[in-house]
């Protein structure tokens, strides 16, 4: 028996301005949620937020506490981050990718979303008629809604249907054959369907965007956290994957939200390869009356216009989370291996009541237990499953919201805890009786 | 005798990629100066960024760490501020400026450079056709150059030959006929020329944001700084000026950086008119798929998708020192009149040795001491007297970069101190005798 009827949840979703749950946006959702939650006190199952569901890391806490006494928060940062911090990022960034990035083009931004936010405006400014991006979906939903602000168009595919270099290649040849396409963007693991891509995906993608004069903006928001493969040694392989090893166009993501559990002080770097730094395009020289150096004008002529840098405490922060990880002090894979944990437990009781993992392999072995992962169940479409779910009082978004061409829908273990196992196990086995497939 | 030759000059441009001292940015400015420092080792006399020269106030600093222990930092914060930043921030619009709005407008940003950024995404993008910024110059080159990103347009007068409400109406009129401006924007007190709007004439500007429906974006970066009235006791008047008195279309941008000295932690707030907030704007929902309520859109659509929220800590930092301001306990008129000081002494050194003051009065009195003033001399070109002065090791901008047609020098106070007060009297009586009129 559903928890809640059709009519709260309508109820719910009108109370919220919320037009359609199948459509709805992880805000949306978490609204509806907290609305149900509160009216009914009923408690959710919260799987929609990727919010971390752990302490915030330590060390960073005190290394911000010691820059704001030591007056950091008069003085305006410099535009391209805070020495310490340019420094760590460097460092980190060989410790655990093994590759150069100097620390002048490691730059800090009010999290990931600045960071692409910047870099789709550089990238899509730089050449006249370039000017598109290319989603390798199914991604995050908040970076195409980015384009939107600055009318930017996109193009898009789910990469489900073309994983292994054999069918990834005609793929991307024909989405970029056009010419018009300046980045390409993806999250790796991915979010939401925690695959990982492999490396000769990753080559593929690299030699393609050095042939096309594409940028790759590689989102690393879940750094290493490929659990099955341990990738937390400092300067020690195997390395994190990047199709930095593949390419000199690329810009990597690299936020403090989930590895440190930092999301609350919104702190990433965006590590501009040293070659892309210093290239001159005459089309941002001319928009921005500045050189036209594609890391000069990304730093002063579009991040500094945005937010005039980033939190100063916090860069002193997240500079020593880096250096103490490169030192090995802080081991943030296994600070974090709690979600793999989680992941399990969770997929066990989905699966153990009729419900499958919708993006299940990479191209070489089964998608390992990480933050997200997708469910399907029978043949209900993501429309009818997010509802589905809601009734039963688990809350999670559609993966049509994050261009996925598959049905079903994207859960995070961030927020389940030990208690809720045995109330999501219960429920489940209530979805299935009402659902019979 | 000048301290630097003009080819040590020319030299210290070349090496930092500055090609004319005359249109240099504030931060091209600060390289040139801080390279002849650095390089010949003579002291400057650094007027060139406005950069707290004050402490950063140790109420937020303390409410921030409290913060950061009770473990702020892991959550990713509301899009639209935590509550307690909301409700202070209400309070205290109401305790110093007089006005109403309801905690739910009141919205933080990562510095006031993204409230304006999100503005005039928001205000350009509600009504097709209209489009177009006005600014009322001089002003912060740094809102011009934001446009540049967004793609949009705008307009521009220097308000100096136009000042009182007989000269400024048909002007604002004027600039306002085509139908095309969606938003004017100016800073009161005025950065560069510490002008202050009076009330005739801030009502002038309202009634036609009314009529023409043009959101007003106030910058309220130096937040009662206007000394020769004392605008600090709460819910006492006299308040702050404003144009909210006239009219409903307004967005308040109050940044903690000057008044908390606190520009290093990136924090302030967009305050938006109530009725504002709640309008409807189809093309809005068109181009963002949301509700297209003004102020859900900036909020959610908007800035959210640029910084998912800002620094959790310095919210509830900037909360504190919002609510000990409206109690009486912070005083942060008499914390930063220091500037006041500073600057009557710097004027007085510069006008003993033949400078004048460009902007030296408002409609019905002169313009008082604070953290800006311009300058003059003889019939130097704003273009002749920025590389005059850094000759003399002194760094300024150039008017001409604020959108003023008088000729002439910004300079700030901010970086000055007791003890090169005489070194600038010496140096100025140098130039003085060097350059006769």
């Amino acid at each position: 028996m559903r928890l809640f009827s059709e009519e709260t949840v309508a109820a719910a979703c009108a109370a919220n301005n919320v037009a359609d749950l199948a459509s709805a946006s992880i805000g949306e959702v978490l609204l509806v949620a907290q609305w149900l939650e509160r009216t009914t006190g009923i408690p959710f199952v919260r799987m929609d937020q990727g919010s971390p569901g752990l302490p915030a890391n330590r060390y960073g806490i005190e290394a911000e506490k010691r820059a704001l006494d030591a007056g950091v928060g008069a003085k305006y940062p410099p535009a391209d981050g805070v020495p310490e911090l340019k420094e760590a990022a460097s460092r980190f960034v060989k410790a655990f990718i093994d590759v150069d990035i100097s620390p002048r083009s490691c730059v800090p931004t009010t999290g990931s979303v600045a960071a692409s936010f910047g870099a789709f405006a550089a990238c899509c400014q730089r050449i006249p008629g370039k000017d598109k991006v290319l989603f390798i979906d199914p991604g995050f939903p908040i970076q195409k809604a980015q384009l939107r602000i600055l009318g930017i168009e996109w193009k898009a595919f789910d990469i489900y249907p073309y994983r292994g270099a054999e069918k990834l290649r005609p793929k991307l040849e024909e989405m970029l054959a056009d010419g018009d396409v300046a980045a390409i963007i993806y999250s790796n693991p991915n979010n939401p369907a925690w695959t990982c891509l492999e490396e000769d995906e990753l080559k593929v993608i690299g030699e393609l965007a050095t042939l096309c004069d594409v940028v790759v903006i590689e989102d690393l928001a879940y750094f290493g956290m490929d659990y099955r493969r341990d990738l937390g040694h400092p300067f020690v392989p195997p390395f994190v994957p990047t199709v930095a090893r593949y390419t000199d166009n690329y810009i990597l993501m690299l936020t403090s939200s989930k590895i440190f559990s930092y999301a609350g002080q919104r702190m990433a770097l965006a590590c501009i390869s040293d070659s892309l730094f210093v290239k001159q395009y005459p089309a941002l020289a001319a928009r921005y009356k500045d050189s036209g150096v594609f890391g000069q004008t990304m730093v002063a002529s579009i991040l500094y216009m945005i937010t005039s840098g980033c939190t100063t405490s916090t860069q002193y922060g997240y500079a020593e989370m880096m250096r103490l990880s490169c030192d090995g002090t802080i081991d943030f894979i296994s600070d974090t291996r709690d979600y793999e944990r989680r992941a399990a437990r969770v997929k066990d009781i989905f699966t153990r009541h009729g419900f499958h993992i919708v993006y299940d392999m990479d191209v070489t072995q089964k998608v390992g237990d990480g933050f997200f992962f997708s469910l399907g169940y029978g043949n209900m479409s993501s429309a009818e499953l997010v509802p589905a779910l809601m009734a039963y009082g688990v809350s999670c978004i559609s993966l049509a919201t994050t261009g996925s061409r598959q049905e079903g829908v994207r859960g995070c273990v961030s927020l389940l805890h030990e208690d809720l196992f045995p109330l999501l196990e219960e429920r489940m086995a209530m979805f299935e009786q009402d659902n019979p497939k």
